[in-house]
């Protein structure tokens, strides 16, 4: 009689023992997190003993080196480095920039060379200059009005969008492709306002794209602190008939040799299932790169190590990938994608850190309605850590290549109040990240790897039966 | 026909305009938070041209001058200080420490006096040093390992618990009463590790109190930074025979004179139910309570003026009180609670921002369940602003006596992860608030108090039938 209630209790409560099974081993990733991380100590190392990582440069290949040594050291199945050709592209001398109300009378302004950018002529750059809210505006003034001026990029990111990362999309046309519109109304070079809610003085670079636009008719273009956008937009106001100044020396040199980091860990069950959790080892020159995106790759590497490191042995292949070149040609994203397609490599799930090392609120979730119901599904798991967004939309850029029919594909999102901040400027430093939001982030990660592990997605189920 | 068909749609629909009123003003109210708030301006006033703000110096008036000043010019209907007698307690010169391992053989460690402790003999204080993980311990080690000793609190915040303030309450006890216990057992003096979860070099202040203890038992006591603790600690292990000796010459003054700062927006409907929305004007001395609580106290201010500004008219009464004293005495917020009863004014709702000016994620209440669940079904008019967590509990220090039967009190929880960095330490700056995240927490506060207000409380909707 005991022996059968003791039976009937064990059916009846499995659910709630799994349960509790998953309670237990999310607790015990969040407490090794909070209490062993190596997140902060490798965050420390890649940004204030390496420094910034620009595609192509010494110290990328510099990161590449150490995060593969420190992967080398946690007893993974496989570690290797896949090779990939990235664009190298170098910002030269500091660039120099001033406007003048009139001859003799200037200010100086904070400017930095956007990603890609050709340089100005080698003694700079002199010109009127319009200012325009956006690429639209352009054919409004038409040639008459912009031929032979500098074009001044000034739309500000919205504040009033919660998510910062929209008010960034509906901005960063300007960026990206305004010197290649603006040439083609006879513009000599372009100023955009740096991709920034907070009024400073950092100017935040990022890429920018000339095309098919011919080289002999590509035109130099530069990003402008907060403050100095407010300042010359004032000026331009009261005197419409200032001229700027730039002087910039970057070049873009031929493609150099650089590597994906990648570690592995072979699935107990089903070892041609993988799963890929990632972030970006390249970064922007001007600070040391640490929330973009130190911060998801540490938080990556961390992933298999807090699982191991709890005794989670993966059903499935877990892997590790630190890609190369996301800012500035996506070269590793396509690259990894390309080689697990040469190998028909079953990637059912992929999971990118790239918004910075903040406090954790949820994830963003590309796939079909289904597989999102399954994850949000999983929401009251993550409650007790403050994890509670769980929502359809993108992922992350350099797994988005990974996309096929039934994957799962996600992004971390960190609180994104202060990203822009910092974003691709020279205050994306160490000091600017938290110990333990960075942690947070890395353990919130683990438990999503863990659940999609144990539980599969509802694509691997169905063809399972 | 046409007509009873949309009277017939408007009577059902009514539910739905309703909300998306709600959700309207909601909106209008973040919005203006974000685009033209005023916060802002007000913590770089109060943390830059005043700076810390311990009651009874020059600084907390004049922080009651600004403020009052501020208020009047909002236009509300009626601005007054509310007299209060505080404790005034000053730290006196810099404090200085050092342990010793042998005579002569000394290192410094960064310390501060504890808020209300006693100083030190002119000539410092120098004893051996014991170590102990909480005031239990103190029994365990009895007279004979304690007297003529300094007690040495080491017991860490816990450092798993995702809600900081939970690890904060594990730990206060050394400090608030660690000096009382310990001379019970003849210590001399103690030293507490400060109530911080990072490893840096800032000695965190904070209250401490006697309570009965006759003046002449009365020990100095102090705070010791994180890695001077860490440091001490490890000395101690590999030499239990180490000296240590502090300084400090901090005294207790006569009470001095000062005010809550009160401005309020008379209810058009419901004149005499109060609804109050505070922080604490005064701060500790070491940094400029930028977090601590000048963020409460723009925030509140902003509140109202927000209200207003949207054009929405409250129908309760509404208040904001800049509570005196909250550090050392709670003397404003008893006086407060004091003169509401005297008057018997009937307060239905409180809400106090006491814990940073970091993204909000909800609000903590202590209210019957009922009233609990009403605001629990306005979480959908939160969730847009990423705000999810309504959970029963504590409210805030100087809002707490108000309480009484059917009362709704409440409290703003922003993301803790960063709070005890700052918290009662010389780096609680102004630089480390971030305007966003600040006006998000005044858009949510002023956002619960106009549900509150439109819809009444649970208690209110009762006695109205």
């Amino acid at each position: 009689m005991r022996v059968t209630l003791l039976l009937a209790f064990l059916l009846v409560s499995t659910p709630f023992f799994s349960q509790t099974e998953d309670e237990k081993q999310i607790k015990s990733i969040y407490n090794k997190a909070l209490t062993d991380g190596k997140a902060y100590d490798w965050l420390n190392y890649l940004s204030n003993q390496i420094g910034g990582r620009l595609s192509g440069s010494v110290q990328a290949q510099e990161a590449v080196d150490y995060t593969k040594g420190q992967l080398d050291s946690l007893g993974l199945d496989r570690v290797w480095l896949q090779p990939v050709m990235v664009p190298k592209w170098v910002r030269g001398v500091p660039e120099f920039a001033y406007f003048e109300t009139k001859p003799g009378y200037t200010t100086n302004v904070p400017i930095c060379a956007l990603g890609g950018s050709v340089s100005t002529p080698s003694g700079g750059l002199k010109a009127n200059i319009v200012e325009v809210q956006g690429i639209e505006e352009l054919e409004k003034l038409g040639k008459e009005k912009i031929a032979g001026k500098i074009v001044f990029y000034n739309r500000p990111m919205e504040p009033t969008l919660i998510n910062t990362f929209s008010a960034y999309s509906g901005c960063v046309d300007q960026r990206s492709t305004g010197a290649v519109e603006a040439a083609k109304f006879g513009a000599v070079g372009v100023i955009v306002r740096s991709m920034n809610l907070r009024l400073d003085d950092y100017p935040h670079t990022g890429n920018m794209r000339y095309g098919d636009t011919p080289v002999s008719d590509r035109i130099p273009a530069a990003a402008i602190s907060t403050n100095g956008a407010e300042l010359l937009s004032t000026t331009l106001k009261l005197n419409p008939d200032v001229k700027f100044y730039f002087k910039q020396n970057c070049k873009q040199l031929e493609d150099v040799q650089s590597y994906n980091v990648i570690g592995e860990i072979t699935g107990s069950e089903f070892p041609k299932e993988v799963m890929v959790v990632g972030g970006h080892l390249d970064s922007w020159d001007l600070g040391d790169g640490s929330h973009d995106d130190g911060a998801g790759c540490v938080q990556s590497m961390d992933v298999l190590r807090l699982l191991k490191e709890t005794g989670y042995r993966p059903k499935r292949t877990l892997r590790v990938v630190l890609f190369m070149n996301e800012e500035n040609g996506m070269r590793g994203g396509n690259k990894y994608a390309e080689v697990a397609r040469s190998k028909n490599e079953n990637h059912v799930f992929a999971l990118e850190s790239d918004s910075g090392g903040f406090t954790p609120r949820g994830f963003s979730i590309d796939a079909s309605d289904d597989n999102i119901k399954q994850i949000q599904g999983w929401r009251d798991l993550f409650e007790p850590y403050l994890v509670h967004m769980f929502v359809k939309g993108g992922s992350g850029a350099d797994i988005g290549p990974l996309k096929e029919e039934g994957m799962v594909l996600a992004g971390l999102r960190p609180d994104s109040q202060r990203y822009f901040d910092h974003h691709h400027a020279e205050n994306d430093t160490f000091e600017h990240v938290n110990k333990r939001e960075l942690e947070l982030g890395a353990a919130t990660m683990a438990s999503l790897v863990y659940l999609i592990d144990k539980y599969g997605t509802v694509t691997t189920q169905k063809i399972k039966g």
